[in-house]
């Protein structure tokens, strides 16, 4: 491929050397049925319980309290409807967020169909949940309260340690989607006080197709995977151990490496935030200012649509996105971006990058004066834009979070 | 590891070096989110369809009707959990067979807990179902057939045609579980006239944690995995391109060379089962004689308990199991046994042999005196034994399709 930067960290990131060759290596050595009881078989399953236990430490669960997955969405989907089903024809209400990843929210409609009650909390123009709102919310028949940890696509950081504390008062099981936090910010399941917390190996340098539920012990769900007895009865399906070996080596390896990598990372970040916002006229900035993701940045632009922004990028090299790549293709605003109140046009002009651990910080920048350049010839050909030079009406809400709104 | 003779390819294979390769190299070069519309994302989609494709072309679908899933349990679970589901208040009856894999049976019995009603066909002596007991078992409110293309424990092969064609003459969706059919032998699923067919990668010498659906076009199912639109809407979660193009590429391979190493592993195995019965007194086939997979063997050693058995063999370096890997450790004799008529006691002393491609005859043939050696120390110190010795009662109903019972 020519001359290429990934700025779409969010969406999936390569797969480190080092969590390659662990691979390689495992589905060379140890092919054996970890369920089996034979030499081949009990070598898998010492590595499996090693590997377990890599994973646990790094969230400072138990090793029995991790559970392995095929992805973050098999995660996601085993704690909402595992939750929900075991509680199916008594507690059937589920508080949620508006603005989690579609694997909770569509989790949550197919459960509607069940007759279930979904209560959607709103959030403020940052994206954060106002715990009030979830005291509120929170009845004698709700079963399970779901808000992720920080959102994929504008990267606000929920107070996921407060919002857990309202539901454990409560009796209710919380489960937090930590897809997009997993390798980037500390998590602690103990002190966070979570009863269940959903990973996903390929957001942190490992493939796509491997992730992790945790469960508190004792903690009551239905299987998603019923079958055979492995997972302790819980997650039928024969250990892809390769998988599992790369996303411990990758876990461990983020969090060696955290507390050197984020600061570096939010730096370029505050640096492209800065840049894109002074040079760049009718831009704000989407999420929390400081409570954010280390490499996330998401921006809208104003009489921009957001697709062309993106092709245009690619032509130049730049890999970016308008907000999940989950949902690429559909033509529907993104439900994060009409949740913090963004109206339609607006949302629909927006631009998602985030950034990786490989990334320089000449590489992202670099990107600044192309986003200007196409920003210019996009604009040139909107009619909403000439409309607005010639009349000079402010187009954006001056927003008290954001600095962006109105710039000359 | 020391000398090892790996004979248990139904719980899992070794991955081949064709696959292994093909991993290693699209998890260097392409590792981009197939969602995304950037070169990465788009180079990821395109391998991802010709991988789907040539998955289709194998088992006569379109590519639009092969379905990407983390493995074979996921497809069962899948397939029985969302037909019955997207039946939820109308058609709540299903019909499955005794002897299912637990992906399928759990599956029903998860389903029971919300109100729907399962039939549970009984099989025959080699574990065939009876196409008129389907018949009678269909009823108004049937909305989904399960049965089984080949039992992973005795290997016997189903009339899946015949029975599909039951099912289809009254309108009700026909799911069968290939799990253990795939790359041994052919499946054709207009054919077969099958709606819903599960596969597992790891069967047939890809990794562990990938495997497929085929959904017949026009069926109507809820999905396991919501969320992104992955997968025409229908399975969410970023796709596992490594892993998907070494499933494509090992079922190809198993394709291209089942017509010569079919015929070579069941000259081998039926060499196997000839041996074991006129070697060892008091042991029986389970499953059917001709009408089984290629590389199954299933023995009943009576006054053996089966797990002394699989401890010498490891012991000498002999890699087998006593029926499925996904309930080892599970101390309930198997369900498939019981079902063929096995008492318990002699359903407890079973040995599974499956023989895969890189067994030679030699290799194979090498365990018939160490099992005879076993056998005799393990009944010197059986009670049982020493009591048949003494009474010379005959023990197994003779069997008119079990060339072993009552040997001398």
């Amino acid at each position: 491929m020519p001359f290429r930067i990934y700025l779409d960290h969010a969406a999936t990131t390569p797969v480190r050397p080092e969590v390659s060759s662990v691979i390689a290596e495992i589905m060379e050595s140890d092919f054996g049925n970890a369920s089996s009881i034979y030499a081949e078989g009990q070598s898998a399953k010492r590595l499996l319980e090693e590997y377990r236990d890599q994973i646990a430490s790094v969230l400072n669960a138990n090793g029995s309290e991790i559970y392995l997955t095929s992805c973050g969405t098999e995660s996601d989907n085993w704690a909402i409807k595992g939750v929900a089903l075991r509680n199916f024809g008594k507690k059937m209400h589920i508080v949620t967020s508006q603005i989690e990843h579609h694997a909770v929210l569509h989790s949550c409609k197919a459960l509607e169909k069940l007759g279930y009650t979904i209560t959607y909390l709103p959030v403020d123009s940052e994206g954060l949940v106002n715990p009030d709102d979830l005291e509120k919310a929170i009845r004698d028949d709700t079963c399970l309260v779901s808000i992720m940890m920080a959102n994929n696509e504008i990267g606000t950081i929920q107070p996921v340690k407060e919002l857990a504390a309202i539901a454990r008062k409560r009796g209710v099981i919380f489960h937090t989607d930590a897809v997009q936090a997993a390798g980037m910010i500390p998590i602690d399941v103990r002190d966070l006080g979570v009863d269940l917390l959903s990973i996903s190996g390929h957001k942190f340098y490992a493939p796509k197709g491997v992730g992790a539920l945790y469960i508190r012990k004792g903690v009551a769900l239905d299987n998603l995977f019923d079958g055979g007895a492995q997972e302790h009865n819980r997650r039928a399906g024969t250990e892809n151990l390769p998988y599992i070996a790369g996303m411990a080596k990758a876990l461990m390896l983020a969090n060696d490496e955290m507390k050197e990598a984020s600061p570096s990372i939010s730096k370029i970040r505050d640096q492209l935030i800065d840049a894109v916002l002074s040079t760049i006229p009718h831009v704000r900035l989407n999420g929390h200012r400081t409570q954010r993701l280390p490499g996330n940045a998401n921006f809208s632009f104003e009489f921009i649509e957001g697709e062309s922004l993106l092709l245009l990028l690619d032509h130049y090299g730049y890999s970016c996105s308008s907000g999940s790549a989950c949902t690429s293709g559909s033509l529907d605003p993104s439900h994060v971006l009409l949740a913090i109140g963004l109206p339609h046009e607006i949302a629909h002009g927006s631009l998602r990058i985030t950034i990786g651990r490989e990334n320089t910080e000449q590489e992202v920048m670099s990107i600044v004066p192309i986003l200007l350049k196409i920003a210019e010839r996009l604009r040139a050909m909107s009619p909403l834009y000439e409309d607005y030079l010639n009349s000079k009406e402010p187009v954006y809400e001056t927003c008290e979070h954001c600095q962006a709104a109105e710039q000359p």
